[in-house]
């Protein structure tokens, strides 16, 4: 190949475009935190609309960064729902934060791919030190460290981490030579979805679903009836799921008393605590995961509720041995001096996917950033704005609530009927003002208030009893 | 509760600080990339030497931001293992662009979940729409889009995209009645690690792998061999795995032949180009996946050789009705009216996770910052390096080239012993200046070269030669 022919690599945006451009962004992040009030919530935009905007086919010539920027406006944002909000109220909350902006940025920036420890060690071990230091922040039992024998490590949401704790469970029972088919899970009826999605995945025969008591727990008889009804058909029981905080209604499961049964048959105890592991933050809430020493493995994910922008799920083993166990695979490309010492952690051992980037910085600048005491005062006003919201629906004939309320949600239906209850979630969806999540318990409609975002204040609140209050 | 004893919300970093820090780390990116190449390639950090940097708990009260720029510096980047640096030779590359951090910064500071159409809008349309023209871009067939039969969704990593083919395939088998514990998955000795790991998670009681070539291609012969040893063994084929360039030396296994045996014997057939997939964007390359037409699933990593930064895996199906089938679980507070009118795409039922972030807009910015020209130039430019390379290993009498080249990855080993080729690794790597890999071939030690990041040029691989040269 002569040198004139010889090919010439693409024209970059050049570091001083990058600098101009980037701080164009961030501005127009800011411009978008401090105007995103002006936004409908919920984006009304109809099936194919902004698809139909684009051009069939990819550019072949580089455009110009502006014209990026300008769709990013017109064609991205009638698109978007704003789960930054201050009202939003719908699903759980995806809470973000100006660190955790800036960290993910970074992190970005960086481009470490922190697989390995020796690929990025400051990856790794700001994840494992500041994993570790949750575990003291959320009171959990203190073996469950790296530095002991368990561990925890980063994922990208509860349904990885769940299905990741299914999946050990079934590599143990399979090497006592137990079938996948003959493998029962068991959750309660009100258990997130991603229990049942992960069983599946991971090959379980059997799914049960169990009973729960008028507090939405767990109703501990009936498992333990079903476990023995399912040993007695020959089935083997595997994997049990506690629910600390419910997805409907935040319930609240009895860890301790499932933690009896699990140790009585010998089954594996995952607790999915996705959205109210985050409250245990403040003591005043840890009474609800008491039993945790029964516990095999635990997630949640601060990507809800403590200021961390999706993603970042964490989950806990209380030993790190079956994980690794059932999840290592050592090919030539990927030995090292570092991994064989034994002396580091290599999380590609920890998780289905091989490659990770470097997620634990933007949970370690939310944590330094707030300080404890910060992400306790977050917490905390949630929760006291949800239980006033409580008290007047309490107070109010027009409505029930239909379930305990021990965080920040609230759920509750209309008294006069459930067609009232289904025309109060669609009149004040339509407003546009605020978004809220309409759900079903016991078969009947029921509506989900969550209040959980950085900016959601009295004033937000007050705004959508108003709304309740003139659409009921 | 009282006024005076209402929480109150804790101190947010101002919108005013966010435009301060923020502008201040695009600076700080800016200037690292720009003096990337002052650092020692692979980080010396030894094993806890970042931890005990670290305080022993989580601060109480929050700090000041500038303190976490200052840990940032001093001792976040001792650890770093410089992937962005242009003389990174090890692995794949994770190689990124302005753009594409530009787009994970506005990902991040939307702050949207894009769980399922409603809750994004924007975010599932620009992925199917991007991942689209992506079927063009690499001559993928037509049929594999989201507005045809197939479609494709981003995930984190191959790995995952790997384990949900796998999971698909040995859902469809269970349903005709095949225990997991009898399911067999094949592929090439040569293949990525993620095969056997995937078929490990998904419970696949047999993974069998083939012997490869002179090419370093799955011997087809040993394939059919297998396949009907297996059957007559009373085990059930269910999935093969073609790679599409491995890991260990971007081998090309027989796709259209493979695909002849899975036609015959009713097997689930993946393609790993998680590498070479992107090489696909030139036409030139394309010969390489002749018989797409017979293959179920694809998978590909724009996050290591299309400028995305890491994550960023697609995953395409030739029919998306067995992956929703098997994924897909409605509970009520996910329920929707855009999702009931089926008209849209609801992505948490193509894979694992539930939630998802907004990963799209940063394929979408590079792809348009670029055009198709620019991506076609950048993997053109990194082939005739390696080529060139290639050719004055080929010239030496000291080393041996031994394996195909096709791609962006040439491995070698020095003729006088193995015992030399161990010593050229250690010493190369130990400058620090340079990054490759040390690894295996046939239980003989050998050298990995890969040529993939944004701002390697003539330069850094002359530098490379400089070096090989005089420590061999």
């Amino acid at each position: 190949m002569t040198e004139s022919n010889f090919p010439q690599p693409p024209k970059h945006l050049s570091t001083e475009e990058f600098r101009q451009h980037g701080h164009a962004l961030i501005d127009w992040i800011a411009d978008y935190w401090d105007r995103v009030e002006d936004f409908r919530v919920v984006s009304d935009a109809t099936p194919g609309s902004i698809r139909e905007q684009l051009p069939t086919a990819a550019p072949e010539v580089g455009e110009p960064f502006e014209d990026l920027i300008r769709d990013l406006d017109d064609i991205v944002m009638p698109g978007i729902t704003h789960w930054q909000h201050p009202s939003w109220f719908a699903f759980f909350p995806a809470n973000a934060s100006p660190p955790s902006v800036l960290a993910e940025l970074v992190s970005a920036g960086l481009g470490v791919q922190g697989m390995l420890w020796s690929t990025s060690p400051a990856a790794t071990e700001i994840e494992s030190h500041v994993l570790d230091w949750l575990v003291d922040l959320l009171d959990l039992p203190a073996y469950w460290k790296t530095t002991e024998q368990g561990g925890g490590v980063l994922q990208m949401s509860a349904s990885d981490s769940t299905h990741t704790a299914l999946v050990v469970a079934r590599h143990q029972a399979t090497n006592r030579g137990v079938q996948p088919g003959s493998m029962v899970a068991y959750a309660s009826t009100q258990t997130h979805s991603s229990i049942q999605k992960g069983a599946t995945v991971a090959g379980y025969g059997h799914v049960r679903l169990i009973d729960v008591d008028g507090q939405q727990a767990m109703n501990i008889e009936a498992l333990q009836s079903a476990v023995e009804e399912d040993k007695a058909n020959g089935l083997s029981p595997v994997f049990v799921a506690a629910s600390l905080g419910t997805t409907g209604t935040t319930g609240v499961d009895p860890i301790e008393a499932m933690g009896a049964i699990c140790k009585e048959h010998d089954l594996w105890l995952h607790v999915d605590a996705a959205y109210a592991g985050n409250a245990m933050i403040c003591p005043e809430f840890r009474h609800y995961q008491a039993g945790l020493e029964l516990v095999d493995s635990y997630t949640f994910n601060p990507h809800k509720w403590l200021m961390v922008n999706f993603d970042c799920s964490v989950f806990y083993v209380a030993d790190r041995g079956p994980l690794i166990d059932c999840l290592s695979i050592l090919p030539p490309y990927l030995k090292n001096e570092a991994s064989a010492s034994g002396a580091v952690i290599d999380y590609r051992d920890w998780h289905v996917p091989l490659g990770r980037r470097f997620r634990a910085l933007k949970l370690w600048w939310v944590i330094r950033s707030y300080g404890a005491e910060g992400l306790r005062e977050m917490i905390r006003y949630h929760v006291a704005l949800t239980q006033q919201l409580a008290d007047r629906l309490d107070r109010d004939p027009r409505f029930e609530i239909v379930a305990p309320h021990p965080f920040a949600l609230v759920c509750f239906r209309c008294t006069e009927s459930d067609e009232a209850t289904s025309r109060l979630i669609e009149a004040v969806n339509k407003v546009g003002s605020v978004a809220w999540t309409g759900s079903e318990l016991d078969g009947r409609p029921m509506i989900r208030v969550s209040i959980g975002q950085r900016s959601t204040e009295q004033s937000h609140v007050d705004a959508l009893w108003d709304l309740i209050d003139e659409h009921a």
